[in-house]
């Protein structure tokens, strides 16, 4: 539905997910591998808890403006380890693919210190736990923003 | 319920819903504008993904007491833009307003860096996609605390 | 079920409860005690949102190796005031204990800059407001990893 500024639908949730990955897996990779295995189409994480190392993820540059190029982000490579914080996003159908994850990353340092941006991949280092819930919903796609620059997701009512 | 140490009460989960909102945009005025727009009470932000510029909000002076007041924190305003990474709180009735939202935010600074406190409000960057799920529950209300304040639910048991 | 990299599990949703704290009560010692008086087997935090004092928690020294040993980690504690960010994990049963809670912690200071990491403890400064929901689910437990030297949920099929 269209309201001023803003646009939404109410969807329901389909199935709910615990996975452990192995350490040296890469996170995203995993994540997409698993929806295709169990042909997720729609899902959002719920919770993550674990540590990752050699992460990868960008950070938009000050003053930046839309849309969004390679020349206005700064892409950032950690080695680590790291505590993994948080990680939020969603998986929706894609463009030219059938699954794409939009997935933002806070990690913590050794010192403590806490980094992140929109993630690339990170491989697990210990462990890594995931809920993940099944989104039951029709109708949204993540199509390029001409005007942003990134890939954003498309109501089919817009 | 009153125990040692908190108050809790069981809710239910009401309607789901899955929100884009626009460039531009204010973050915390679109929430409240769609809650009362789909007559949500009680809410809790399920996850949230996108960018943002002209972040405004606070932190507690190290030291500080209880109450809280005006010169026991820090307001902070950057202008980004910034990778949104993490926004979590709810919305619950409140003292003078039907809807009160408390919500905290972390943001991804242009080096990786990651800022964050009580949110006052943000504005949409690229794009912005959250997921908020009603609360079904009664008897509970964010009241100023006078030991603590700040707004603070309280449970109608207290 | 086993497939390349990762181990996952189907769960259900069980009670969902709203939790408030009380200034000066330890949050891991809370949301454990409250586990157990409602008979909490498995759970996650799905939001939390409030503030923190003397907050204790650990981050992976650089460059350490698996498995995780003392002297590969960094305590901290910071006594604070500071706005709580995120709080993301889950409690499953433990080796030795009833109930384990793994906990990662983001919060804010006074500046604005974000600090986290693996979570001992912290004690509730004005409020804390955490929503937990029960997950219906059986055969993982919480096991100390021999090559990973931390405590890794299992699988039973594993």
């Amino acid at each position: 539905m269209t309201v001023e500024g803003f646009w939404y639908k109410e969807y329901r949730e389909g199935r709910r997910f615990i996975i452990k990955m192995i350490p040296g897996e890469n996170l995203v990779e995993c994540i997409t591998k698993f929806a295709y295995k169990e042909n997720v189409q729609y899902a959002v994480i719920m919770s993550a808890v674990g540590s990752v190392k050699n992460a990868r993820f960008r950070g938009i540059k000050s003053g930046a403006r839309l849309p969004l190029t390679s020349a206005r982000i700064n892409t950032h490579e950690l080695e680590g380890p790291l505590e993994l914080l948080s990680l939020t996003g969603n998986i929706v159908p894609g463009e030219d693919v059938l699954l794409d994850c939009h997935l933002h990353i806070t990690v913590g340092k050794s010192s403590g210190e806490v980094i992140g941006g929109h993630l690339f991949d990170a491989q697990v280092f210990a462990t890594c736990e995931i809920l993940l819930t099944e989104l039951v919903v029709a109708g949204i796609e993540r199509h390029h923003s001409k005007s942003g620059g990134v890939p954003t997701i498309y109501f089919s009512e817009e």
